[in-house]
């Protein structure tokens, strides 16, 4: 006879659903209690039942894709990456928008209980804090698989670009192309996406041997007119800045706004390079230098292991970190 | 006592489904029999319960948004102006991109039996060639209205802009602007909105005095290389073409791209108008000036008239022919 959670929770004098959490390695859990289950389980040869705690959710053939916004050109890229994969899985694909607001976030994942839902596609808001709603939904055994966006703290499938060598490719351009003091114009510094693209910046101004005085990050804001004030009083008032990163497209269409009324040329004046997935960034007055993630790709493959896991009980997410790298394409903005 | 459905059967020796498809301006019952059964229905004072048909669809909370393309700056911001509405509501979204494929089309509509979804939002695909899966959704009861795309035989909901009258507009901008050759650059010309926008462009030509030969439509293709090669032979061919009409907006990026190629300068030698909801537009190498169709407004007026009909069983969708203008926007590229 096989040995059950219930076993172990009497052995152990807990509770069943202690046993399932600690198992399951949740925050809710400490550390000393989750060795003591997992030893036990260990000695007993305990290997979880796969059906158990899956059966409940399979069965409404649909998926949820939960991300902040559909009108950008990566988010838009990956939904037809993800939606390849479900319409030949047949599967049902529910969008869901955060418009960037933790509230929003929260009472979306609370949706998906009662079978609504096979599994989870998520790209987490840039206003999220926490994650108690995360943690909730991967230990309810909801297949979830993160794309660009990650939360680290949950151990579950991540499908990202390397952010941290994208923004050290951007930086390295620039100074090679002579840049002396680069702007990195950052948004939502609270995503990791963002952190470690800012962590690539500094690692190659750090490589090139300038100090924190060539260093500068300038913190811009979701409210659009407010980003165009910061780049402005910035670009003005210094003009030594010869070089500006945009960590997301946005700014760098700004950047070119700004600097048509400034007056200030790119290239000559001043070198552009953006995070974008932009089709038409050639077409741009002067074409855009950008770092372009694989938009399609990462939706793609952030699907095709959601549908593994739906498929094979047995597939563990937890093992899948992939990163699927981003390309230079040079443009005029930085010749 | 009320007269019923079996009471019209009993009385014509017909079967309740003929006379309810009848009273649906079904495609499939002769004019004739349509006649007889509206006549005698008429007599005896008929009239439907509106919730027996209707009940069996309600309950999903859940609607089903179809349509062509997501990475496409129309489609998604209508999507934004759809969600808007639906998260009010509580509602939840199942997206399904047809990618102009009409095949594909028919097989998504075929799944929203079984109450998988209350209520459809679609534009269709570009290849749709014949309209039974339409018919056959709306003689289900399906509550159904048409974005951007509409279906003009089936008689439902229609929210648009006024293509007819944009097309005139574009034209008539390039005809003041001196232009005396304009292409008109067509796609999906199957499509009633193509075909409003060049209605609108001959309107104006003629308006003009201007005669046929100096009309020019040329219809393009899905494939983009394939276009490429059409738009440039076109203007290789004849250096008298002065305007262009970018029917969509792919045709006016493309057009910079032949341009560039063959050293043709726009505005001096050629001025590019193009439907269009790009928002950085502005930003081209000349900023483009652009037809912009109220993209979130269109998706956010269907969501409502839909959401009307799911709440008020007595809404008549049929009623609705919603119209909403789009904008000229004057940039470089045609001063």
């Amino acid at each position: 006879m096989s040995i059950g959670i219930k076993d172990l929770a009497k052995e152990l004098q807990l509770s069943v659903a202690t046993i399932s959490k600690a198992l399951k390695d949740s925050h809710e859990i400490s550390p000393e209690t989750k060795e003591r289950v997992l030893k036990l389980a260990k000695e007993l040869n305990y290997t979880p039942n796969p059906y158990a705690s899956s059966l409940r959710h399979r069965g409404s053939k649909t998926i949820a894709v939960v991300l902040p916004e559909v009108a950008d050109s990566f988010f838009s890229m990956a939904i037809n990456g993800i939606e390849s994969v479900a319409q030949e899985k047949g599967y049902h694909v529910l969008v869901y928008l955060t418009h960037e607001q933790f509230e929003r976030e929260i009472s979306i994942l609370k949706d998906f209980q009662n079978g609504r839902v096979d599994g989870v596609l998520l790209s987490i808001s840039s206003t999220t804090c926490e994650y108690n709603h995360l943690h909730k939904l991967y230990e309810e055994n909801m297949p979830l698989v993160f794309f660009d966006r990650v939360c680290e703290e949950i151990n579950t499938a991540k499908v990202q670009t390397d952010d941290t060598q994208a923004g050290y490719v951007a930086t390295k351009h620039l100074l090679e192309k002579g840049c002396k003091k680069i702007a990195f114009l950052s948004m939502n510094s609270n995503l990791s996406i963002t952190k470690h693209r800012m962590q690539g910046y500094v690692d190659a101004l750090k490589e090139a041997g300038l100090n924190d005085t060539q260093k500068l990050v300038v913190e811009c804001d979701s409210n659009d007119e407010v980003s165009y004030a910061i780049i402005k009083r910035v670009l003005e008032g210094d003009r030594q800045i010869d070089g500006v990163i945009g960590s997301v497209e946005k700014l760098a269409t700004m950047t070119y706004a700004v600097c048509d009324e400034l007056l200030i040329k790119i290239p000559q004046q001043l070198k552009v390079i953006a995070f974008s997935n932009l089709q038409i960034a050639g077409l741009l007055n002067p074409s855009l230098t950008t770092i372009t993630q694989p938009a399609f790709e990462i939706g793609k493959t952030a699907a095709t292991l959601l549908f593994r896991a739906l498929e094979k009980r047995n597939f563990d997410l937890k093992a899948e970190h992939i990163s699927i790298p981003s390309l230079l394409f040079e443009r005029k903005s930085t010749s």
